[in-house]
């Protein structure tokens, strides 16, 4: 996709909380009687531009795969971002049944039930695997089910981005006091955990972002990892490309299914919705994976300088990064309830990981 | 499961290549008629005792899950390692079509097809999640299809065991030289990378490993992870528990698919199988992660002493590793194209991961 294409639909992207929602939303049409038993049609909204790397066409697989199990029982029309409803009013539209599935990330609607923020990513919190395992093996869902509950939707998740980077900047940071005074693009609890060291987050669209970074309106932005960024065209506005990504360390794209549609399924359709975000899930991240190591390397090529944050910076955004995740936690007993579980094991997953994967990446 | 249960099925588990194959088969039966249109009864044979923790469980999930999605019309039936066919006949037997789906591991039959191995796991190779990348978005699938195809047999990831341990240990191992005359169990190219360090690797079955291990017959075996060498009781018969487990970095468990037997279901079935061993794939591997993660913690709990190799010792079993890859590879046109193609991958993921996961493992 070319960056005019991509800015041309405001706020795309997994880290997009700053974009506005400016399109109106269509009146809900009266639900269209099934042309014959056994047979539906699902709309499904999503937070992403259509086809849309690695999020929107992953929406859009999870569709393709559900209408070819289901011979065709099951069709699901894909609606991007806008064309129904707004990006960020996936989750209303779900839970209000004027779409029965949507697809975005749970830190979306932070507004409406703030312990949400959890089921998409904290900073240095889980990678990848370990929040699959976590979700699926450790009580995660139980939870995130609990979460959604009053609102009558189900959720499941569907795609991850994997390990992010840190981001775009045009200011070297060699030092803590660095940071003081940042115009940074970061936003969620990245952008908290900044606040403490003295920089200064800033929200805008996503279709501002490189403007604003080449004109110095900002210092620098976090966007996702190599994939999507080397799309984005960031590197023709920046100076270094920081890692790690330690405000993302992985991310939970997220299947919304309105409660009452998915009880209307037969057991074999409901069964096919299931397993279908499994694979969608998986799939997601497979695609991140690939893609973004193979931009690195072609950013790399083409000369981007990599920097990395100096130990002493990463110690200090890991302190407050504790300090925010416990206080944010703090204000509900919901959010106390998930952060303790998923700290839990986050800690004992951190023993395994320094035997395991750390060794390999050291010694490969 | 209590050692004694999976004493008594001889050679289970991942890296059990080392099993004995006692059992006959049975004569192969006439197929059955179906019973009608659309209907289809399939056996999957496996190389696991049943309901073996992760590996026969997850079997079964696969089987449970097509019969869910399908509404009944796919009834897949799974047999235990030894029960139709001796676990190391999987292969064979879904090639012939005696059994139309098999669930096992791709380095079982490198007697017929050596470049399997690859498919599997090697020394110091790709990550979990590294591997899934590779197959399904780096072209590591098509050269699977391509190494099956002239026995008509399609190969699926059904399963992964995440990063393996290192072994159990009643000997320490503080420089090289301490490898030299070392007895341990461990099949494979792990195996031939200690034999070129002057170690002695055994091969046993599963079944003999506790004992040997306590008489001190052999010195050191490796096994699986936490979650499975705990339910072994290896713990019981050795004074450390090594780290990393460089000979596994991961281990795909693999589906196997008789190809006509494929080609005969209508396209709402075929979906439905592929898109079900992709979830039992994530699956799995989130089933090891918890698990694995758990287990760790009760082993050091329970007073296990953790031991990793030194730097030197790591530093020259990578080194002999490569060496044997290389030669392995060597044998063959389409192991040479494999290696080349997961080596190149290999080393793209490491800038990745360098940058990324292995900082988060660091600074968590």
């Amino acid at each position: 996709m070319k960056r005019r294409e991509l800015i041309g639909a405001a706020g795309l992207g997994i880290a997009a909380l700053g974009l506005s929602a400016c399109q109106q939303e269509e009146p809900a049409a009266a639900p269209a009687p099934a042309e014959k038993p056994q047979r539906f049609n699902w709309k499904m909204v999503t937070a992403w531009p259509k086809n849309f790397p690695a999020l929107g066409t992953g929406a859009q697989r999870f569709a393709d795969i559900v209408t070819r199990m289901s011979g065709g029982r099951l069709n699901i029309k894909v609606f991007a971002g806008g064309e129904l409803v707004p990006p960020l009013e996936v989750f209303d539209a779900v839970a209000r049944g004027t779409a029965e599935i949507g697809h975005g990330a749970a830190y979306y609607w932070k507004g409406k039930v703030p312990a949400a923020t959890f089921f998409t990513t904290v900073p240095f919190g889980l990678s990848a695997q370990e929040m699959n395992a976590w979700l699926h093996k450790g009580g995660g869902q139980a939870l995130w089910d609990e979460a959604y509950a009053p609102f009558g939707v189900k959720p499941f998740a569907c795609g991850n981005s994997g390990m992010q980077m840190g981001g775009w900047f045009n200011k070297r940071i060699d030092k803590v006091e660095d940071l003081a005074g940042l115009k940074i693009r970061m936003p969620g609890l990245g952008g908290e955990v900044l606040t403490k060291l003295g920089a200064t987050p800033v929200i805008m669209p996503g279709s501002e972002i490189f403007t604003a970074l080449q004109t110095g309106a900002i210092d620098a932005t976090e966007w996702i990892g190599p994939y999507n960024d080397q799309a984005f065209g960031l590197h023709k506005a920046a100076s270094y490309y920081y890692a790690p990504g330690w405000q993302e360390p992985q991310a939970v794209l997220e299947l919304l299914i309105n409660q009452a549609a998915l009880d209307q399924l037969p057991d074999d359709l409901a069964a096919i919705v299931v397993e279908a975000a499994r694979s969608c899930n998986a799939d997601m991240l497979d695609d991140f994976t690939f893609h973004n190591i193979q931009a690195l390397q072609q950013l790399k090529n083409e000369g981007v300088e990599i920097a990395q944050y100096p130990e002493d910076v990463i110690a200090a955004l890991k302190t407050a990064s504790e300090q925010v995740l416990d206080e944010f936690a703090a204000q509900s007993d919901l959010g106390s309830r998930i952060w303790a579980s998923m700290k839990a094991f986050r800690e004992q997953a951190s023993d395994y990981s320094a035997l395991t994967e750390k060794a390999l990446y050291n010694w490969r």
